[in-house]
C-alpha cells in the first residue's frame, strides 16, 4: 500500500481523508497486525463492523424509497443482495481495493490478496472509514455513486435470487400451474420493453415489466412473490 | 390513537413531525389495513424496515465508540442485545407506546396491544419515520436520548448472555479450570467497585471491573470471551 495508492483511492471515491489513519486501518488485513506484533483492534475488523451498518442503511433507504410497495421482506431480500460478499467485491474492483490492502506475508502465500471476501470486507471497512471521518450524509453520497450503476442496473438481481424458480417451488407447494404471458412491447426495435403477465391456475397473480422478455418474467415472479408475502 | 396521543408523543420524543402522516403511519398496525381495506403498504411494516436499520447504526456506533478495543463478534453481541424485542419493548414503554398503536379489532380481542413484539415494531417504525422526516442526525440524537439509561447502565446485559455460563462451556470443551479472583475493591461501602481476574489453568485470561462482584466476574468472563474471538 503505496502513498500514491491512497491518493488514487482518495480520487476515485473523490474524497479526502481528514485523519489519513482511518484510510490505513480501513485497508489493514488481520493477518498484518498478527504477523507484526500489533494490537487486534488496529485491523479492519471493527471498521467493517461498523461500515456495514452504514452500508445497511444507505442501501435499505435506496430501496425503500425505490419500491414503494414492496414489503419489508421484498425490501430486505433486495438489499441483502445488494451488500453481500459477491456484490460488494463487484463493487471493490472499481477501487482496485485488493491492491491496496496491507496484508501478512503468510496470507499473501495463501493467496489472500485474490480472495473476494478480504477484498468485500475491507470495502466495508473503508465506509465505515468515511463515516467516521465525516458524517452520514457524506458516506451516504459515496456509496450512492460507488453503487449507482449496480443498483440502477438491477446488478443485484443477477448475483442472486432467481425469482421465477422461487415462484415455481411455492407454485408446486399448492399443486398450481403457472403460466407467464407476454401482453405488450413498447417502443422501438432497439430499446424494447416488455410486459408480462404471471398466472396461476388462471388467476393473475403477478406483472412485470423489463428490457428483455426474460427480465419482464422475472419482476412478475418477484411482484407475485411480494404480493404473497413469501419473501421471507 | 388520539391526536392528544400524539402530541404526547411528540414532547416525550421532543420532536414536532413535519410530517404527521409519517407518524400515524409509524403507530398503524398491520391488522387495522388488513380490516378496514387499506393498502398493505400503509402499516408501520416498511418503516420499521428502515427504523431498524437507522438503530443498527446508532447503537452500532455507540459500541464501537465505548469499547474501542473489543472485536466485532462482541460488539455485534452488544448490540444485538440492545435492539432485541424484550430490550425495544423495555425503551417503548417510555414513551406508551403500546396505548399508541392503532389495531384492528380482531386483534385487540386476541390481545394485541399487550403483545411486547408489537410495541417493539412500533418503536423501530417510530425511529424509521423520524429518519424519514427529518435527518440522521437528528434520529441518532433522539435515540440515544432515549436509549441514553438503558445503555450507560449497561442493561442490555441483564436482558441477555450470561458470559460465565458461556466462558464455562467453553472451558469445559478444551477441559479448563475456570477461576474468579476478586484482586482488588476501592471506593467508599456504599460505592464500591470490585476487580477480578480470570485464570483458566492458572493462566490470566480475562479481567473485569463492576459494581457488583459478579458483575465484576462476568465483565472478566466477557473480556476472556472477546480475547479469544469466541464471541461469534
Amino acid at each position: 500500500m503505496s502513498k500514491d495508492h491512497l491518493k488514487y483511492l482518495e480520487k476515485k471515491l473523490n474524497y479526502n481523508f481528514k485523519n489519513r489513519e482511518l484510510l490505513e486501518r480501513a485497508l489493514t488485513h488481520s493477518s498484518f497486525v498478527n504477523e507484526n506484533n500489533m494490537e487486534f483492534y488496529e485491523c479492519n475488523e471493527r471498521l467493517e463492523y461498523l461500515g456495514d451498518a452504514v452500508l445497511g442503511l444507505v442501501i435499505g433507504e435506496y430501496f425503500y424509497k425505490n419500491f414503494p410497495e414492496d414489503r419489508e421482506g421484498s425490501l430486505t431480500k433486495m438489499r441483502a443482495e445488494s451488500v453481500n460478499e459477491k456484490a460488494l467485491f463487484f463493487i471493490s474492483k472499481k477501487l482496485n481495493l485488493g491492491d491496496a490492502i496491507k496484508f501478512g506475508k503468510g496470507e499473501i502465500k495463501s493467496g489472500g490478496r485474490n480472495r473476494e471476501s478480504t477484498s468485500a470486507d475491507a470495502l466495508e471497512a473503508l465506509i465505515g472509514a468515511i463515516y467516521l471521518d465525516s458524517n452520514f450524509e457524506n458516506a451516504k453520497k459515496i456509496i450512492l455513486y460507488l453503487f449507482q450503476d449496480f443498483l440502477e442496473r438491477d446488478s443485484y438481481k443477477s448475483f442472486n435470487i432467481d425469482f421465477k424458480t422461487k415462484l415455481q417451488e411455492e407454485a408446486q407447494k399448492s399443486s398450481k400451474k403457472a403460466e407467464y404471458k407476454l401482453v405488450r412491447e413498447e417502443g422501438p426495435d432497439n430499446n424494447k420493453t416488455f410486459f408480462t403477465e404471471l398466472y396461476l391456475d388462471e388467476a393473475l397473480v403477478g406483472k412485470g415489466k423489463g428490457k428483455t422478455k426474460k427480465e419482464s418474467q422475472q419482476e412478475a415472479a418477484r411482484d407475485a412473490l411480494n404480493r404473497s408475502g413469501k419473501f421471507v
